[in-house]
């Protein structure tokens, strides 16, 4: 499981702050703490605050990088921002994303292809997010299309079939983990799939761990290689361990959850 | 999701010990607290140790009936002494179980036929445990198969693929999930799927429930319908409950596990 790291983004305000006031140990201390409790990359969204975005973002990858070595995923909306952000990159990076539509994956793709980029495409359009399945593997495919033809293989994209919800979308759950399956036998080698997990708890209330981490085991189940989380929940942690283990990923040991850990 | 609870089972020395000598409140409690907890069927098995399995087992039947209402799963290698017991119970049993040998077979469903009851399926036969989930499907048609030839439909019957220890058999957690999902497609209407899952944290150490809770989760995200297991580890009721609501089976609210058993 590819372990996506969510907690450096400016839309939390300690986050926020640290931005603006470039206190380093702050950002830091959040990116080591993540890495250490097992993210393999780390989400870099500089949120909605900032008055200096390319400052902004370019300051924060070069902190990260001088305490941890794992790549990033550049979260924005401005392609501009991501591209001076990936001059900086020690590793390759995740572009976190592109949509399905024809100018923003052309643009996306043209820049993946430049800096040898991987690239999270996001199962929706301008003209909404999809409610059905076969909606949602249509958007797929383009996206899949559309990065072959800038030469991107699909095991170098992550396709997010949009977890919503639970108290405002509770039918889709189902659908979006037909969905992994279907995007995982879209072609040969699979595309990465992957889901911004709290999304599943969002306005919910007293259960949000338990819901994220139930959605998680049974998207794993359903061939979910990837995943956007709060890696310092160590229950949601637990269980992702779990999953890994029953799926024969690692060798089972009576002490797995520490086995994993060490790593 | 069908709960059958497991714990009256003579395996355990206070079950035992209460079966030798008639401690009905021993039972009863165990049989009221288990229904409280959620459980909808209520296992029966008298156990290794008893001198006078057809008496043990009809006093169980009894006993239990006295104070809940749930159908009973008659769990016994011996077939007479499910049929006296059957002559006892108030509501449909379910007969624990059969193998998809021919003999077994025709004895199991030609007594589920006169009493209209359920079946248990165990997807193995005289050859062992099936290690493919082709090996498991080929049997499963078999149970099915016979079953229609008695006239008893898919839907009253319980299809095990065989949930195996993880510390000694890795690889088929995977196999048995793909074999959940076979088997839901085999027939209209479907069989009913059902695992024994304690089997899966079998022999191992430290954490027995979130194995169980995690497998059981991703087993129901495959499409399992029914489940074998100890109903008051709470933990793992949860995982279930909150797993039925991803599925979308009941209606979210705040306080679904609250709902969820207040039911």
């Amino acid at each position: 499981m590819i372990i996506i790291g969510e907690l450096i983004n400016g839309m939390y305000k300690d986050v926020s702050k640290a931005i603006s006031n470039r206190e380093a140990d702050v950002i830091q201390h959040l990116a080591e703490e993540q890495v250490k409790a097992g993210a393999n990359i780390l989400d870099v969204n500089i949120g909605p605050y900032s008055n200096n975005v390319n400052d902004d973002m370019k300051w924060l990858v070069e902190t990260i990088q001088k305490v941890v070595m794992v790549p990033l995923s550049l979260d924005s909306t401005r392609l501009d921002v991501i591209e001076e952000s990936m001059k900086l990159a020690t590793n390759r990076v995740v572009i976190n994303s592109t949509s399905a539509d024809e100018d923003k994956m052309s643009m996306v793709f043209e820049l993946a292809k430049k800096y040898n980029a991987q690239v999270i495409g996001i199962a929706l359009d301008s003209s909404g997010v999809p409610l059905s399945r076969d909606k949602r593997l249509e958007l797929a495919v383009k996206i899949v299309a559309k990065a072959a033809g800038y030469g991107i293989s699909a095991d170098d994209l992550y396709l997010d079939p949009i977890a919503m919800p639970i108290n405002v979308a509770q039918a889709q759950a189902r659908e979006v983990m037909e969905s992994i399956r279907e995007f995982r036998m879209l072609c040969n080698p699979s595309p990465n799939t992957v889901i911004g997990l709290s999304n599943v708890s969002q306005g919910t209330k007293g259960h949000r761990s338990l819901l994220d981490r139930t959605f998680l085991v049974m998207a794993m189940a359903s061939g979910l290689t990837a995943v956007i989380l709060d890696p310092l929940d160590k229950e949601l942690m637990d269980a992702m361990i779990t999953a890994e283990l029953i799926l024969n990923k690692n060798i089972y040991c009576d002490s797995f959850l520490e086995a994993y850990r060490k790593k």
